[in-house]
């Protein structure tokens, strides 16, 4: 029996907690493999501190040119390795624990990494939304590291991102025409409940994650209820599939 | 044994006649595939009074609402279908013919068809310039035809879509931005020759496609020099590895 990998994320406000697209590609990879996990909780402010404490590698690089840090991270006392980004990440769980469902078929690394492309290229126009709202349901010290974070990267106040009203629908527009692509790519796997098909794999964990994500931050509002109703409640239902996989352990 | 499938392409002035990215992509399938094909040769006025004439799907709608028809297009004689859209005619292929290469591993479908989307997402940067050097291959009642219809969807000249000089270097300079990320998608392969790895797929016949026209648009330019050195030459290489699969038949 090995012992549980420690998972780095991102807490909030919110009762699920969980709320980060990045993040949430590592927490599905890690119940797909069903592998025991247990989730630490670290503010923004503390990731740099916790990435260098663990020997966690960077990244990428800052404007000033030294090492930048993020989650996901993962902690497995069953190796001793410490392994940062979350393709990265999913990639070592497959082939450290190669039972269970595979995240990677065959042949499809190349494919799922340019398909995480292919989703962001896709649904990439409500970023700025996302962004602004993720921003009001995080804990005060993430909060105010990552509203100074993003509107340095932006150059604007996180409130001029997407203002409600026309600014906002145009973004929810770019993300209904964006997602009639991938509406259509999936429609290729001969009706099964995931991306490849009837079968898992870490590209639902990419998608997955992704849509977890609009959901998370925008439920309960009209805009969500919109969209789950779009392509005959695809995402809806897609979500629903990947439910067994949404633990928050 | 079977008859040949009609392969119908757009022929051009070079010496190798194909040229077409998306007719390469189906070239590149049928020999994959490995089914026995013959090329006839359609300039692009002609395209439609042939498509209505073997009864091929049209493949989207003009501005006025009528249906527009483009190629590849294959007319199959063994089963009297005919089959319009590259993805679609590999699709086909693939049901059709299941010995010899498949194009779709199982599940890799949706995959596949989100990496042409990726693909393009990568290097469209070079759009406009590949259009324009495109134009003047063609033989005179295509160049005519291709002219007036890509000038009408740009809003300008040919001759202004990518200009020598800092215009078309920028150009250049975004599609070597856009390889690097197809780079690191095909890095994720295990060293194999393909996009897949050691088994060739339709992900070579869409990458393959794209290349091979930024190839023979551009072939004896210093720009192509440059392009088929960055990534440690991976580019050159590639299209190396799937010259068993490029005969124009």
């Amino acid at each position: 029996m090995s012992s549980p990998i420690i998972f780095y994320d991102i807490p909030s406000t919110l009762s699920v907690n969980a709320w980060s697209p990045n993040t949430w590609k590592t927490r599905y990879a890690l119940n797909i493999k069903g592998v025991p996990y247990e989730t630490v909780w670290v503010e923004y402010p503390d990731i740099e501190a916790l990435a260098k404490k663990i020997g966690a590698p960077s990244t990428g690089t800052k404007d000033d040119g030294s090492p930048s840090y993020t989650l996901p991270i993962i902690n497995d006392p069953n190796t001793g390795k410490v392994v940062s980004d979350s393709f990265l990440i999913a990639e070592y769980l497959d082939a450290t624990y190669p039972g269970g469902n595979t995240l990677f078929p065959p042949g499809t690394k190349p494919l799922i990494a340019a398909f995480e492309g292919s989703v962001v290229g896709a649904i990439g126009g409500i970023l700025p939304l996302q962004l602004a709202l993720s921003c009001y349901i995080l804990n005060p010290s993430s909060q105010k590291y990552f509203r100074a974070t993003r509107e340095a990267t932006f150059g604007k106040k996180i409130e001029e991102f997407s203002p409600a009203g026309a600014h906002r629908d145009a973004d929810w527009a770019k993300a209904k025409e964006g997602l009639v692509a991938v509406d259509g790519w999936f429609s290729k796997n001969g009706g099964g409940k995931f991306v490849m098909g009837d079968s898992i794999s870490y590209a639902d964990g990419v998608l997955g994650g992704w849509l977890a994500w609009v959901k998370i931050i925008n439920e309960s509002s009209a805009a969500w209820e919109d969209l789950a109703a779009w392509h005959g409640g695809r995402w809806s239902t897609y979500l629903t599939n990947l439910q067994p996989f949404a633990a928050v352990l």
